[in-house]
């Protein structure tokens, strides 16, 4: 592994969103404006090419160049973690290279997508990406995703042995996540875990989370950044006064009625986005449909109720 | 579409395994082998790079590749139909023309994968690859792979539209492809349906399904072709006795014990190809687990009892 | 067991709905015309207190209610197989003995509900609930309700030892209800097995299934009875051409719009039940939510297209 | 509802173990010793008949029985709520008036079993099982067992109507859970709610939970009621550290191998139980299936290096 290892990812580390024109090619000026909002607002590592971020849905020419702009505006003010989400090992290893030298500090990906693996057949997975690239690996445990849960003996295997650098948890399993926690600090730390689940980030610290990536962050990363720091300095009572806040204000994902998973969440940040002013469009990528006016008014009442309006400058 | 849609797939077509040399990589000989042996067994097509092609395990470059091969040996003797398993509509669009390229009559693909659509997303999602590409395109209904379900409705506004050409269906929902056969016959029978049910042919055949997708095929492909000869003809006794007797030898899937979904079925069939000598190596796709001597053993135990052993003469 | 075991249940055993008067008690006049209106339709057999009679909605006290009338109505004519609805093994056993002693010839069972059993638990709860009574026992294997599926080995060890005397197959798995009739047919047919799957009943014959547990026939019997008849003389045609006429009629199920699985079916087969002048209500049981006057019209034009209005003299 | 509804359920309320002999009949005086167990450790209330008590897998009777024992053991000094653990709403109804006549002040009990409800049905589900009984009505949230989620709109609307007093939350979606925490309290807070994830209680307490209802209580109550204490007084690093003494013990459910849901949990309990004095044998319910004895040593081993070895005089 390269000297890129050096960086770690704990803190406040959001999933940034890929902000597109209408015709749903890249906006990549709201995108720059975007990253020096994240970067500004005090977090602590960028989550790139993730599924807040549409990965899934662009080419791998599309993802080099999100990414691009992503690590341009960054500047190396704090470091680039990126999702390779592909089928299988090989395909993985093809796509993580090129966003190595786009830039990525560290990658991160899944189980294999579509096939029908056992453990020890995802244990092989992981390896084999480790070992095709020049950066640390973190695993993504997504199941709405992937359709199946990365285990504790494989994830504590993988890290021990150094194959993973952490993982990025999304399971919803919040009794294995507490596992993983106690397992990972008997080893004596070798993963960074971070959570996803982005409504319970005080709970989760509490519980030994390393930290959190929040896909809210991209509507207001500054309430996250203020949630960690009490946090770190084991205020629980304003972390959770903090999360309550930022809970008032993810109801926003709750307003889109009858569209996809994927509308309605990204959907839900993009028009809080550019109500606030930190991108220009709430283009979603093909084929996800757009939200309704509805939707997005309910959005932005949720957003003015809680003075996150009218439009900051960013 | 070009003229190549004038090729139409009914009747047995085998999804084409992929041979590989000990050391994974593609074992063209034996390919071209395997292919010889399907055309002149009397198969009406063939279906390249499907789930028992073990395609998802593959890169773009080997699909190429191994489309080539099975290109070249068939010799326009029986059309192809190629599956482009990949993410999203612009990835598969990508990868489908490399393959129309190389020679495929038809793609076949899924409903997105990793992403959460709703059936509205889907429609345009096979919407876009068809417009996007210069062959027919077919729907492939896997559930177990892709979690989630192509559904009566949207499939038959494909069909009508003209945007699919046909389905494979391997739902495991007998009764919604009994619907999905009625629905379609009402509507002149825009579809061509294919089941991947391999076990219960002569039911399906009777049901109305245009032809089958039979894994086993690459073990025995003389009997698929004469259950559906007998279907044909009426002959229903003669259909459901073919099948018992390919459930017999069809046992051999569930030799494998303790192993994932994808060394098992597949597993099988290699191993039971090698021993026919169809195919030199059982080697399976990167990072499937191979199948230990008990279980090959088992297998052998099955096909000889059926009279599929000695090796034969491909 | 009782000599009542030398009973048996094959060929058109229809589910029994259970009408009800507009209060929610049972409508035992409707009841008993019901039951006369099937077994003169020639039905082999009833299936009383399934999924298609609501039995999980009833007390024990209103089950042997139910079954009493059905009972009278039947007179000996064709055999009665009841379900036990209940949670565990001992539970059962205390149902299902009120059921024999009101007339039963057998009963069915599940798996355990709500528990978390490995299929040695289910195995021990199938023998036990056997020992407990006195009349043959039957295993229903419903997924859909009871979260489980019984398995293949399962299935055939009880059968081998005399546990149960057949199984009702509603579990989707047309590969493995396939792999279940020819394992019983290789160990010298121990079980009787009889599919739900009244969509495909034709398929199910050819391949081998002992007879079927069809909803439907609550509306119409004739038309299985006469499937049934084609299928024993051979002529598959015949039985084709009956299932696809039965099917059409069966797309009532698919009117209902936005209401539960059982509002859906069991509202759909009451609406008709009542259009056709089998029953005089089409009141569902407390909570199940009616159908709305919409859905009741296309299900009434359904029924006149076919010529299955106006109302018949049952 | 009568005056017992003035009795509330909040910080820990153990669901209280069954102890049974060898032979399976309820251990009484084990019961009677567990229960003093539990009321001299200082917990809030008591959690009769729920999935630790394995009550679905006794009869009514049975239930009755093993009631009346904790409720004459508990001798008033704490208040009861016991599971009504039944298939639908008139035959919950029947249940649960036998309970509160044996002394539970109240009752809880899930969506409908078995049957296949909309949220509307199982809206109207619970009101009539509120109407048919004469003490506080709990709906308790266990997907895993019910496999189906009480959503948000639903719990909130009974709670607003007085429907149910309190939520016992097993549901393993800590989002679901927090977003249910903030609903209530912004509507006065009409709900009790209790978390059944007796792994992660600090952060549920630190998140808002009104208590919790462990499992593990029945092997060690001082624990838990240490952690609520120490979440009380808002020493949140004391409540946490107390929380992962408790996980490392907890792990003895992790111990049995191959064993059914059923079996790993209570047995695991059942097996620490006994290895401290707390009851006399650990015999589970019919048909659970006994722990191997590899199973109890590594849950010896474990208690041991806790300390919570040699056995204490209860």
């Amino acid at each position: 592994m390269s000297s890129s290892s050096t960086r770690s990812f704990s803190g406040v580390v959001p999933p940034v969103a890929t902000p597109l024109l209408p015709d749903g090619t890249v906006d990549h000026a709201s995108l720059e404006r975007l990253v020096d909002y994240l970067v500004a607002s005090g977090v602590h590592g960028l989550f790139a090419l993730g599924s807040t971020g549409e990965t899934a849905y662009f080419t791998d020419d599309q993802r080099v160049d999100i990414l691009r702009t992503i690590a341009s505006a960054a500047a190396g003010r704090v470091p680039i973690i990126a999702g390779a989400i592909e089928l299988t090992s090989a395909r993985i290893v093809e796509t993580s290279r090129r966003l190595v030298a786009t830039g990525a500090d560290a990658v991160v990906t899944t189980a294999p997508l579509y096939t029908l693996n056992s453990p020890a057949e995802v244990d092989r997975h992981f390896r084999a990406v480790a070992a095709g690239i020049d950066a640390p690996l973190w695993a993504y445990d997504v199941p709405v995703r992937v359709h199946s849960k990365l285990g504790l003996e494989l994830l504590m295997s993988l890290g021990r042995d150094g194959v993973i650098a952490g993982v990025k948890d999304s399971s919803g399993d919040d009794v294995g996540f507490r596992r993983l926690l106690a397992a990972n600090d008997a080893a004596g730390h070798p993963l960074q875990l971070l959570t996803g689940h982005e409504m319970v980030v005080d709970a989760m610290l509490l519980a030994g989370a390393d930290g959190v990536v929040p896909g809210f962050a991209n509507v207001e990363a500054t309430g996250y950044v203020r949630l960690w720091d009490a946090a770190t300095r084991g205020d629980w009572e304003a972390a959770r006064g903090e999360q309550e806040r930022i809970n008032r204000a993810f109801e926003i994902v709750f307003q889109p009625q009858g569209l996809s998973g994927d509308a309605t969440g990204v959907g839900a940040f993009k028009a809080a986005m550019k109500a606030r002013g930190i991108i220009d469009h709430a283009t979603m990528a093909f084929p996800t449909q757009p939200l309704d006016d509805a939707a997005v008014e309910r959005i932005h009442g949720i957003l003015a109720e809680l003075d996150l309006l009218p439009v900051q400058a960013s």
